[in-house]
């Protein structure tokens, strides 16, 4: 590889080679009105309500791996968190912290990966940053993604909106991020499907919060995984959980390195899936709607919300005992994201 | 040092550690209704009109340095960023990325002075992210900003909007941001005072837009420097620019340093100076606005833009000759900001 192929320092020095990556590399594929105004910021009309803002740096090693890449699971991440508040996504940043030496040709792949999955949420990118570092300063490419959206009307969904008697969906299977994550970075091969489920949920969201049901809670359990995100809503809304074991969805595959490598799934990271809290009696429609969308398909009913033992999370399990399900203690998989 | 006055990856991990660095360091520092509720993103309430959004990451090494250090910086970057666009910046995000082993005590230091430039700047910090990532992976500390504000009503800035006759004002000293961090990196020690300029253009941005005067262009001459800004500016407005060497502001002990290493301060970085290219009828009272800023007490009409030459910066010398002002070309200095 020459020189000419990798990132170099000079590409985030904010001089020429700069402007030329930009223009040749960025604005291109993130083509827009904002981003092509090439100011120090992006402009644009908001009505009058309520918006959402949200940011998440994005870490992970390998930054390539199945199913996806640091690009898409960057987008979609941002796109998610502004979801979970109640709100569409609208607009995203993306800020690249890059180490020199870096092939040009991988960066291309990601931005190309990025401008796809901000197609496929129907969000633009309109303002960026690019920052070079030297070799050994940084680990190949790490990703911030901020961005904003409008909340939908008369919406109100917070961790602190969980009410006994209320049932816990989760949109799908457990774990698959991490698990695909940590297969990649260790070389593993195992029979299967391996795969991270990195997806947009904000048209999930929207159908959800459409369709008149009301919905308390919307979160999605990224790092620490389900049984960290319901200890957070548990602890903010002041209630109990039940979680039943025999409910909870997980791919057989991954299970199966679950139970090889001693994780528990509850504490794996995904990145395509959420967590709806909502009053018993909108809760099947609810389920419908989530299992009607492509990355809902294996959502299920996990649990119920209780006046029991609060702040604390209990699964059920399959044969009828019942353990506390704590908040993750510890690094299971470091840079899962 | 024990481990517990350091950074650990369970701090990132999403877990127990990462709620009590955030309930502990971070939630009492930053302490606002959006970002208490703990939610995946913030919510505000925003009436109809224009927003601004801007991003950047901050690399700069070392992370103290003197007259301020990353964390003042990556919220002044960002509030600079969108008053750039004419806004009024309200709200910002914070993306940490943390390497295993920081000094806690540096981390807090850093957070109470992102806490103490968000106060003098009249921003909150309403949502973030913290990643930690192992020894060797990053260095000690990166942060992202991103920022969202509402535009002045009726005010259209761009950096294509510079026309033939504007006068071009600097609000004050150049390269007094590069050339504190290259002595801090360096260990060199000069008589005087070289500091760091890193400061909120906020205020003065508004006394500016609220004054009824017209402005074509706001820009912050941060990397590549005041030469670079206005190649930027030359190209996107397609005119052409000349300065008078004679009246651009630069310290003493600056400049000193600038000629002993060969640099030019035209390309050295600032953090708290802005270009404001004006009609020339306007040229007069917003430079005396800018003056009366506690940040602009240096500011000076350094050129003019004119039709010759486009996409042209011309610099006329002290001694009457005339050289080109090119874009910055290579590195000059790694890692400023």
């Amino acid at each position: 590889m020459t020189p000419d192929d990798t990132v170099l320092l000079d590409h985030g020095a904010g001089g020429r080679a700069s402007h030329a990556m930009f223009s040749k590399m960025i604005l291109p594929l993130f083509h827009n009105d904002a981003l092509a105004r090439q100011d120090d910021g992006a402009v644009y009309p908001v009505p009058a309500g309520r918006m959402a803002f949200s940011t998440d740096s994005y870490v992970v090693d390998p930054i390539f791996f199945c199913g996806g890449n640091i690009g898409d699971l960057a987008v979609n991440g941002t796109v998610n968190d502004i979801a979970m508040c109640g709100a569409d996504p609208l607009y995203i940043s993306v800020g690249l912290i890059i180490e020199e030496g870096l092939p040009l040709k991988d960066l291309q792949t990601v931005l190309q990966t990025m401008a796809d999955a901000a197609a496929r949420a129907g969000v633009k990118i309109v303002t960026g940053d690019t920052k070079v570092v030297p070799r050994g300063k940084a680990d190949k490419l790490f990703i911030n993604t901020s961005g904003v959206g409008m909340l939908f009307e008369g919406v109100d969904v917070s961790g602190s909106r969980a009410r006994p008697g209320d049932k816990i969906i989760l949109s799908g299977t457990m774990a698959d991020h991490g698990i695909a994550i940590l297969t990649a970075r260790e070389g593993l091969t195992f029979e299967g499907d391996l795969k991270t489920d990195s997806a947009p949920l904000n048209h999930m969201v929207k159908a959800v919060l459409s369709s008149g049901c009301e919905v308390h809670v919307l979160r999605d359990p990224t790092r620490g995984g389900v049984g960290t995100t319901l200890n957070e809503i548990a602890g903010q809304s002041g209630v109990g959980m039940t979680v039943f074991e025999k409910d909870l969805p997980v791919k057989k595959q991954v299970n199966g390195v679950c139970e090889l490598l001693g994780f528990d799934p509850l504490y794996i990271a995904n990145e395509g899936k959420l967590i709806a809290i909502v009053p018993e009696q909108h809760a099947v429609q609810v389920l419908d709607i989530i299992r009607a969308d492509e990355f809902g398909r294996d959502a299920a009913i996990i649990g119920e919300v209780t006046d029991q033992s609060v702040g604390k999370v209990f699964l059920q399990t399959a044969i009828g005992g019942r353990r506390l399900v704590d908040m993750l203690t510890g690094e299971q998989l470091p840079r899962i994201c």
